[in-house]
């Protein structure tokens, strides 16, 4: 591949730009993701800086590595990561760290984030402003929702200044809660690793004298780790989502339905994603540095709302309360999410150099894109509740519908 | 739901064949997946009928467990495992296995084939007669290329008898290569478990002096797990896939290159697919039972080739073989494989009731389909070449054309 | 092997007893483990019962499948599992499971008791007028201290109504904490799954900036798997255990430690036992169904007083509590637990067989013994705070004394 | 602990010597392990080295970890790894690698040596010249019975010169066949890594029509590993070990019992230590660069030999070869051995700051001691035919005796 520098030209429109000349924007906003004939920086002049921002997910070290090691095929020499998310801009005392092939190559052998995470951070003009001082041409941005925004102003930041920086963001998100996006790196293993904790849930239950196993599993704002992971284990009787709304008492609410499967069968498992039911809790209105509304535990109010109905009603009831959230964030990425990391990262950097800015590098409908960051920010992705993959699980489940 | 049953009616066309209204193979001849408004059998005098065929694959149990579970679903009480493949038709002493929810519940915790699996088997119309003496109503066919062409013969050998059989195959092929259908089940957990070799051959490799590691992966007829293999575990410097003719001696050759390895980096691991270089070997022309070719091995060969070579050239090499081959074929499906399966198993017994036989219950450009076997027991699915995804596995392990 | 069945003769003194001539329990009370050259009891006229008290514990299983093994060995046709511990002996509508070579084959590949635990039961008047009715002969009883005291009771009452019952137990805690025995089954699993949940607060606590990991293990009354999973992984900083009091706060107390730590290191890793700091907390006095004490949950409480302390201190420390309980003891057997059970499992028979009533099967000073009950259940064996391990562990720690 | 640095004495008697007056090694030639009052070196003085030698065994990196970790604590700020085993004291463009708290913490969580390993290496008289050139005080030898033969060739050498070179050994021998010792570190994980492989043959041979699964595994004159595994998986039906002799054919020959297996049972898991039966091979009489036998391959023979018994007589027998060595010795240590290597390793730095040399650090009798090199290197440790162990496996195996 011979690659020629281009010219850098202003931006022509709003939300992601290019200086592709085959790319406009405005009449059509997805872009084939994948390296172009013509790159826009000098590699050899190139400063690149990577940020990882928000909680663990599996993968996050296979995207620093494959994004290290693309930049150097690229001929960049000068990469460096920025450390714990967008506060590594600003704290005193955090440093750069200078990355290369030879230190990245082995990270992804191990979970968590290499360069460290955080939530929250300094002010937008700030960022930019250390941009601006640490002479960073390209930007790599790992993180979910709140941090595409950031992403976003950040490349709007310096659009308005002039600046010659691609902004391009990786979407990091467990819960696979982003639109149009097929899925996110770190899902399947997510709903891998979270079957550990609904076996091991159904064996305490199944071993126990009218057992009922509770595990608690990720999805802020969506049950698709939870609705996932129940149809793959196949030994969830009970699975309730933010979707689909719930009440616990009452005639056809699931605790009646838990005192049937007890009586019928002896034991059970249910499993609720954290968001599920937020409307039967008293939510404190707090958010956390992130900017996402910190969630009352629906785990442990179901576990006390069942110990509570057992006693009432007076039958014995032994219930097992599972929250493996870290054990499955720290996990590494299985093989399935390697690949996927693998491509997004290398095609953040094949972004970057056609000169993109403003973009995610993501796999939508079985094709690798880019999409401006503007459209995936509006709103989650929810479970269609109407879908069939819903309707796969409640045939999966057996449950009724707790209305 | 409410499901009526309706009448039979005389096959229409060739191949595929349903008496669903809405259906004409003729001019549509893939169909949306899931259960008809109008089924066609009476529940509860069906007798349905499974079989494993070929060799062993990650899932299959899963399979098992929910044909039966959604055969109970709509009513069936009569349902029977066939043991060891066709064979179990014919071979005396081998008795049909009643099955139920109760006795499959957990059988997915484990890897391998809960009715056993054979190859080969006896001839179509002994295949029929056993049917037909069983007053088997529903046949589910599980196994790859070979056992579709069978279960295709036995659909033509029903229709030919006019006995109202549904035939409905499970497409079951580790090495993912039936064309069409966007993965087949036990593929991915393949993947993730050959990782498992390819980091111990890494591991061996780079702990010894000039070590080579050389692991050979699945792959009848195409380089599908050797290609993602190699490119999730990121270790691997040298793919070899039989999509891809290479050399081994000779300036451009596989020998060269590990060579130059060994002198640069100082180990190194090579992924070779079985099928890979066949035109390398000597072959007998012989075939097992299932009528498949039995191939020369591959990773011996080579493995000697670069024991000779480094003894020829006077460098000091330490070579380690691994074939994982029987360890990722009795696994149990990953949590991914495990949804795959579901659905199909669901999907499968929708079909049967639907009136369909010869059909395959697959995942077709992310939509769960019919298709008739006809169409996906032409040829094998390959590896493009010139696809992304070599190209990116190209990427990955930074190997040369080696001709 | 021939064995004569050799007459019934009253039990000779407390505690254990014995009908093996050449057992004097009075002088000598332990004896080597194994099959004897006379057997007390005629196979074919045998019932024996197997019952599982308390919590899970990894092997459970294998025990169960030994001693159901080893018994058809003796001839035993007779077999039954009580369901849910002592409950099993009175609740009504459980039934008696009978067990047999076949049916426990693969029971060992999964984790929790085949027969299903529970805690607490009917009085041991009631439990030996059940095993009267039933005309049990052997009583197998895997379980704790207090299990243990009531295998004993049964033995006494037994002793007391002359009936020819013996009742032999296997010791089954997780904990190790069983006084005489170099190791009880299960706590080599616990340690080493107990470090998957350390190695995740390592990555949280690592990836985080100010990242505190805390994992809460088992012990209820001894720090063994605390101070073993905290040498094993590496990656601890604090271990804190019952047999150790330390205080929280002060000068030299665990939070200034941690403030030094998050200075100097940037993260660290805390791992507590459930019982260490009791005297910290206010206990409420209540107790479960097996009479230990409901301990008040020191992980909660120290997560809350770190978040206090950093928070009054203006540090930015960010703490990750795990707490993966029922995931150990959900787990099965690794492989020197299920050693360790296949030979306690067979011991066991043996010893029943050989007439022994009122004893233990376990290891003590790597020899396979029978111990009297009696001689374990005075009080739970706890680390030694100046041994070599515990010093091995501070070592490896680092950590300072605490008070 | 307040340490004194003593003065060097010359040594005193054959064998491992130390000059730790409390010492004597004619009368008494073992030693409790642990840290001494007085040490012998000044370790801001003090070069020490590290060399693993032979094949990969799990825990070689938790042993340089820990003996790295323990050197700093006592203060010594020159320690290197001396690359691939002895080779390393003379290739060629191989250097000495620098080690340090840093760069070892996490080399524990993968398998293999972090410094490589290799066999064989140049006489005894040139690694002293390396080692007086280098300046070197202390060498750290991890190796097995070959790799102890020369440590204390190089312990003899440097009296001879009268340098003051404290060599101390570490056992490394996955097959756990060093004589005086309980156990040497690698050899549980082995065994645990062994029953994936032991369960993918039970798993495809009870799948497959007439299946017979074979397993190869490690024991170079021993059969603990194969002993061990086929005790823990429950799963064998035939263990063959070196300890042992048996006939393959014949009336009471392995062949007739496999054949009665498949009649009785349908089918059958064998499982065979390497060395096993290498009377019936021809051997080549060759040795590798370690001076070990190179084994003819008695799992190549025994597939050979069972396929031409069965087709001989006429029985289908569908049979898998499986042979793990790779993948086991590639594997990380698991808790317990971490536990043993990290005793193992501050012992061994404890023993050379005490004056000790020639000797090698182990456990024995459940106390972690000092051996004199000399007394291990006598003969392998070998399995028991009459033993409980040997028995147990049979009885859980119910093998009959093959001759």
């Amino acid at each position: 591949v011979t690659m020629s520098v281009i010219k850098y030209s202003s931006p022509t429109s709003a939300g992601a730009e290019c200086i592709d000349p085959d790319c406009s924007w405005v009449e059509q906003w997805v872009h084939r993701a994948g390296p172009r004939k013509d790159i826009y920086y000098e590699p050899n002049e190139v400063k690149a800086a990577i940020v990882t921002c928000g909680g663990l997910c599996p993968g996050l070290n296979d995207v620093i590595r494959q994004v290290v090691f693309t930049l150097e095929t690229y001929g960049v020499k000068n990469i460096v990561g920025i450390p714990f998310g967008f506060r590594g801009f600003f704290e005193k005392g955090l440093k750069e760290m200078p990355l290369s092939r030879n230190l990245v190559e082995n990270i992804n052998l191990a979970g968590g984030s290499f360069l460290g995470v955080s939530r929250g951070g300094p002010k937008t003009s700030e960022i930019v402003d250390s941009i601006q001082a640490r002479r960073i041409d390209m930007l790599f941005v790992l993180g979910g929702n709140g941090t595409h925004a950031g992403a976003n102003a950040i490349h709007d930041e310096c659009r308005k200044r002039k600046l010659k920086v691609s902004v391009v963001a990786v979407p990091k998100t467990i819960d696979n809660d982003i639109p149009l996006m097929d899925k996110t790196f770190g899902f399947d293993t997510a709903v891998e690793e979270a079957q550990r904790a609904i076996n091991s849930a159904y064996i305490e239950a199944r071993s126990a004298y009218h057992g009922i196993g509770l595990v608690k599993l990720m999805g802020r704002s969506s049950g698709f780790i939870a609705m996932h992971a129940s149809l793959s284990s196949g030994q969830v009787d009970v699975c309730l989502i933010p979707e689909v709304s719930f009440a616990l008492d009452g005639e056809y609410g699931v605790l009646q339905h838990l005192e049937q499967l007890i009586k019928n069968k002896g034991f059970c498992v249910v499993c609720v994603a954290e968001a599920a039911g937020q409307e039967l809790l008293q939510n404190s209105g707090a958010t956390d540095a992130s900017g996402n509304a910190i969630l009352s535990d629906i785990g442990v109010h179901m576990q006390q709302k069942i110990k509570t109905h057992f006693k009432g009603i007076g039958v014995h009831a032994d219930i097992k309360y599972i929250d493996p959230t870290y054990m499955v964030r720290a996990c590494r990425a299985n093989a399935s999410d390697a690949i996927l990391c693998t491509v997004l990262g290398q095609n953040a950097v094949h972004g970057a150099f056609a000169g993109f800015s403003g973009i995610t590098s993501c796999i939508c409908n079985t094709h690798y894109v880019y999409l401006p960051v503007t459209q995936v920010i509006t709103a989650p992705k929810r479970v269609n509740h109407k879908g069939r993959m819903w309707h796969r699980c409640l045939t999966s489940t057996g449950q009724p519908d707790f209305r």
